[in-house]
């Protein structure tokens, strides 16, 4: 260990801690760390090797704070509840002006912008920072959403851009916008990861249950599909997964799984976020819907015995048609994420750069996908309200892909195999293309029942009907 | 007007503080009236002719509170966030041991536990009531549900059934827990009536614009269901609303009714509640999503132009078709919405009485129809888990109408017509009916790349496997 000031402070050493810790150490920056238990800290400077020559291990929270340069960065890689807001009060006395902690784990933005404000007129800023890309992303570059002042960013950008993950040079991190920005865009990010592992895991279930296609034969699918449009670190993943076999038993390993998917809470929250705005993310809520029917397991296995499948016997769909279907959806289902931040940055005076959003989404990240850099040209180019789906290229992909959209879910919904967020897609985009919908009626009961007026297409102004009296009123 | 303290007081003198007010004249208790406008009693006093008899106008908070009876009854038609913390801090200074005050508007039941819980130990009592049924409903049968204090339903009771709407006699209002209970199965009863209006929205559409009917054939369709097991309030408003024509066009009222439909909250609160539970009600999600994207009508318009409807030819459904999948989907949303009922009597120890909750839905309230005596009985009955699909009847029912479901879906996925909660029933059929579903496949993704862990079917406890380092790590 050499001697002097650290760049940087770590404290809290689990997974993502500790990597992050190790990237900047290796990136050239000394870094402090510590952690709550402080037994941890010496198993893992010696895990360190040669990294360790730039870690500064630190007993105390006192002795982690004046090991820093001033002003003092501090990344917390701790829990984001009470544990962050009790962090906060212990660590605010001894900060001096200008420094910055940073929250680098997965919190409810709601949180980090109380936070935000709670050191407002302390001198010291709060960064809210998302960071995706698992243990490995961390350790060799993640993807950040960075959220909190332009000073807190000038302090904190050589050393995020040296350790972030980069896209043809492009580090994938930037400073998005004060306060709960870099959450929330994390959270959304989570949310179209939820959508898109569901979607996946739907492809899945019609080649399984409507094709009786082994895991592995599924497994090669996704690998082919890998070298086209789709491309994904998601389909990487699920393609690799679905051939690995189980030693114990010689099985594909997923065919011992048991189908019941936990979920943490991003996913959850990018629904009721959006919700909150007056926004559906239709293939969020699908997805988010099928963790939680999936964890009813006892309830399916006997309703299994009850219920009937009632299916009517259909062509299953081409591979080809499952390809672009897919394609079709994962563009639908990223808008519809868009869609969410949009509505955000407008309610919370954000300013969000959609298509800088999309390039620190090219890598490092768990969405990282080839349809991301077309993702960020659209949003620099032609975009009617700033809408990805009407972005000319992608109009263009949609109009080619929608009819396999289509025959997939028309397909699933014949045979009984479920497609909550493949299916929510398509309703999301055939509600949107429509000038004219149905909510009129929907009006005219509001107006019927309850008296809310409604609006004319012909003039401007709230207006009644005179409805009729009901024959059966029921008294 | 006769003399002598009143049995009630109903503060607030809107559409249906009024409505309520004049309903309990009429079934003859002596009724205080005030109202934060003073100016607006006389005139009510007036217009309520005879009934005014036992109506006690009173012009100040602390001259209401002095008329009435002890322990005091007191209800409040008065908005519900901020006005109605304020109103608890007025009027609690002039209220003794057992009075209790009621909220009748359409309360977050997380307010309503936060007022209850305010109240306790001020010798006072709070009660949150859901009162559905609309003007008509509150002057001459509501569906109320009551949560709050048994000392509380003993003083309210006799007034409550003396004023509800009766089913076969039986009063449409009971006591179904404590706090929050009431305004929160008002609010899930809030939830499926937004399923079910879009439904019928939804069918109206594939019938518009998949068959080329215009209103008024839909509307007569709609009449003809009304004498069969979709008979409901909804579906009779519906048939009488698309038959009514405009004045001033000649043309059908919802061809001139804008297609951009508002909300007040309800629907959005259930959605909400069951998220934060781990529950999914996706035919009600569908109905708020569709209610959002339809007030983005500029957006629609300009993408009519630029997205491509890329339909595939289908036959349109024969009309049984759509009574039938309809039924299956009203089924459906239904047993969502007591699902997450469930969830929450469970959450928060209410102990709700589904029978019971089903029977005081069957008149009154805006969500009653030939089902709710069908749900009271299947509840009543043999009901595995407490689940409604798996009460033999409903199996049945679905057995012969999930065909027609899918049929109907099917044709609008392919149409192009947007089906959100129609195809959301029918995604939780196909997951909930489906013992071995596809969340092995997000455990193993979950693990790959978070270590998550995943369980296995074959033993207990939490494993990690091996999984293959991929071959094209983005750096």
């Amino acid at each position: 260990m050499t001697t002097g000031k650290a760049d940087i402070g770590v404290y809290g050493l689990g997974t993502m801690g500790s990597a992050l810790a190790l990237n900047l150490s290796e990136s050239g920056f000394r870094v402090a760390v510590t952690n709550r238990e402080t037994d941890w800290i010496a198993p893992f400077i010696a895990e360190a090797g040669s990294l360790a020559d730039r870690l500064v291990p630190e007993m105390s929270l006192e002795g982690f704070v004046a090991a820093l340069k001033t002003p003092r960065t501090i990344l917390f890689m701790i829990p984001s509840g009470a544990p962050m807001d009790a962090m906060i009060e212990t660590v605010l006395p001894l900060l001096e002006e200008g420094d910055t902690i940073i929250d680098g784990g997965n919190a409810d933005f709601n949180d980090t912008r109380r936070r935000f404000a709670r050191l407002e007129g302390t001198g010291a800023h709060f960064v809210g920072m998302g960071v995706s890309g698992g243990e490995k992303g961390a350790r060799h570059g993640p993807s950040m959403m960075v959220g909190g002042t332009d000073h807190s960013w000038t302090q904190l950008k050589p050393m995020a851009e040296a350790i972030a993950a980069k896209f043809e040079g492009d580090p994938c991190v930037d400073h998005l916008g004060p306060d709960g920005a870099g959450h929330f865009v994390k959270t959304v990010h989570n949310g179209i990861e939820y959508a898109d592992m569901q979607m996946i895991a739907e492809v899945y279930g019609i080649l399984r249950d409507g094709a009786g296609w082994d895991a592995p034969r599924i497994g090669k699918l996704f690998e082919d599909w890998q070298k086209g449009p789709l491309s994904s670190y998601l389909i990487e993943v699920s393609a690799a997964a679905l051939q690995v076999m189980d030693t114990e038993t010689d099985k594909p390993i997923v065919d011992v799984i048991r189908d019941q998917a936990g979920q943490k809470g991003t996913g959850r929250w990018t629904v009721i976020e959006a919700l909150k705005m007056g926004q559906s993310a239709s293939a969020i809520e699908g997805a988010v819907g099928a963790r939680g029917w999936s964890s009813e397991k006892e309830t399916r296995e006997l309703a299994e015995g009850v219920l009937s499948a009632a299916a009517i016997p259909t062509e299953m769909p081409e591979t080809d048609d499952l390809q672009s279907a897919f394609l079709a959806a994962r563009i639908l289902a990223h808008a519809q994420g868009f869609r969410v931040l949009s509505a955000a940055s407008d309610e919370f005076g954000w300013n969000l750069d959609m298509a800088r959003i999309s390039e620190i989404w090219r890598a490092g990240c768990i969405i990282r996908s080839a349809l991301l850099d077309d993702f960020a040209q659209a949003f620099r180019g032609e975009l009617p309200q700033g809408h990805l789906i009407l972005a000319p290229a992608m109009a263009e992909t949609l109009a080619q892909t929608i009819p396999a959209l289509r025959r997939v879910v028309a397909a699933g919904v014949s045979m009984g195999v479920a497609l909550p967020s493949l299916s929510g897609t398509l309703a999301w985009y055939d509600s949107m293309r429509r000038g004219r919908g149905t909510a009129n009626l929907i009006q005219a009961q509001r107006d019927f029942f309850g008296a809310h007026g409604f609006e004319r297409l012909d003039k401007d102004g709230k207006f009644h009907a005179e409805w009729p009296a009901l024959a059966r009123e029921q008294s």
